[in-house]
């Protein structure tokens, strides 16, 4: 199947699924918070940063809102970034936009071309997602298509049709995050994801959350998954690992394959 | 289940599967190769050696044996030392021994108290099996009844079998090391270890070898195994990791956890 595999590209980086990219969350509320983390995070060079315009106050003032994405890459002008809103159903934090508000904001950001990937739920109205895959498609942004579940670990079969679903919609790349309630559910995702790597063309990224999760943040790419989130300053999803410990584990998880 | 959990005591330390206990294997064919190989190992300070004794050109003269047995207690006098004799049906040297006068060897180097644990194969004649058993009780030595298929993964039910089998036995230590050919391989050695953990009442030590299988010398503690084998000087087996790795994978596992 590898001859058939999509590989995303951004800012030179090729994102395959055969090294994993480690992406730090941006979770700041305010432009001072967000600066101090990226004062913090680009002395760790992570691979791609992640803007979790969720936690941002001012979401609903887009003048403000390119104004940061431009000051985001200004301090990290070589780091791809991926924008995400993260609804509040799927773990993210509440915001004032209405959903219709939301869509519009995520096409003109795709339209400043100030972001490279764009992370949208499949949870999400079909119409919204064919719209922003369009319009990302448009502004040559890669469009992720994501699934969390803050709560447990679905069956292999609900998993494996999220990534076919993104592929469907003609995702870039299909993410998971589902919450490891025990070990089997490591090994459930594990599994999963080693054998969607050979069923849908486009990269995964993949993860369990949780404290038995934590391990497939480490060493999930050797089965397929793609990017690894990582804590730069601060945590935003149970079970990140600081990057520095990440990178050292990769190291010697490669080295010894 | 873990009321009932047999914790087996060297030398102060409990190997009982929540921790994984760093071993070292001493591969050398002559004292002057093995007192090289402990002047290096001793630096790293594993939590146990092995002396795979198959290497050794002298294993027929039962007194340099023992004057051997004497030299790594004299150089490394607070590690716990592990003796065997491993087939070569199961991936050990060539030896000019017979069965029977190994384990003869096996039984006086137990009343020697040189030792703290013996390996010995599950694929041996039943009598031998309960022989070095109870020999190794009466010397209050260690008994690990181990399993080794340097070939492939064999199925789940064979693997618990050897747990089961180890148990009936009455050892104190059961051991799978196996040879994984995909990745598959790695999610059902682990998946067996975390099951048997709950189904057998002594701690295992497993192990998937090859490229693949390395993962689980890492994170194999998570899911039950008690023992990781990693390199001193020289490797011993497909996939062993040098020990300064092993240790700073696991204490950012148990960090991240």
């Amino acid at each position: 199947m590898s001859d058939l595999r999509k590989i995303v590209k951004v800012r030179g980086r090729e994102i395959s699924g055969d090294h994993p990219h480690i992406c730090v969350p941006l979770i700041g509320k305010n432009k001072l918070e967000i600066i101090n983390e990226l004062e913090n995070v680009k002395q760790k060079k992570p691979d791609l940063i992640e803007w979790r315009a969720d936690f941002f106050e001012d979401l609903d003032d887009r003048l403000i809102v390119m104004e940061m994405l431009s000051e985001i890459h200004t301090h990290m002008p070589d780091t791809p970034i991926l924008f995400t809103i993260r609804s509040e159903k799927e773990g993210g934090q509440p915001i004032s936009l209405l959903e219709e508000e939301k869509v519009q904001l995520m096409a003109e950001v795709c339209k400043s071309g100030k972001i490279d990937i764009l992370d949208y739920e499949l949870i999400n109205e079909k119409q919204d997602i064919e719209f922003l895959r369009e319009e990302s498609k448009n502004h040559d942004i890669r469009f992720i298509l994501s699934y969390h579940n803050f709560e447990s670990t679905p069956d292999y079969s609900v998993l494996m049709d999220k990534y076919k679903e993104a592929e469907l919609y003609g995702a870039d790349i299909a993410k998971t995050a589902v919450m490891s309630q025990k070990l089997d559910d490591v090994l459930l995702l594990l599994q999963v994801t080693h054998d969607a790597k050979g069923l849908v063309q486009l990269p995964l990224v993949t993860m369990s959350m949780g404290n038995y999760g934590s391990l497939t943040r480490m060493f999930g790419f050797v089965f397929g998954s793609a990017i690894t989130f990582g804590i730069g300053e601060k945590s935003s999803a149970p079970g990140q690992i600081p990057i520095e410990d990440l990178r050292s584990v990769i190291e010697i998880i490669k080295k010894s394959m």
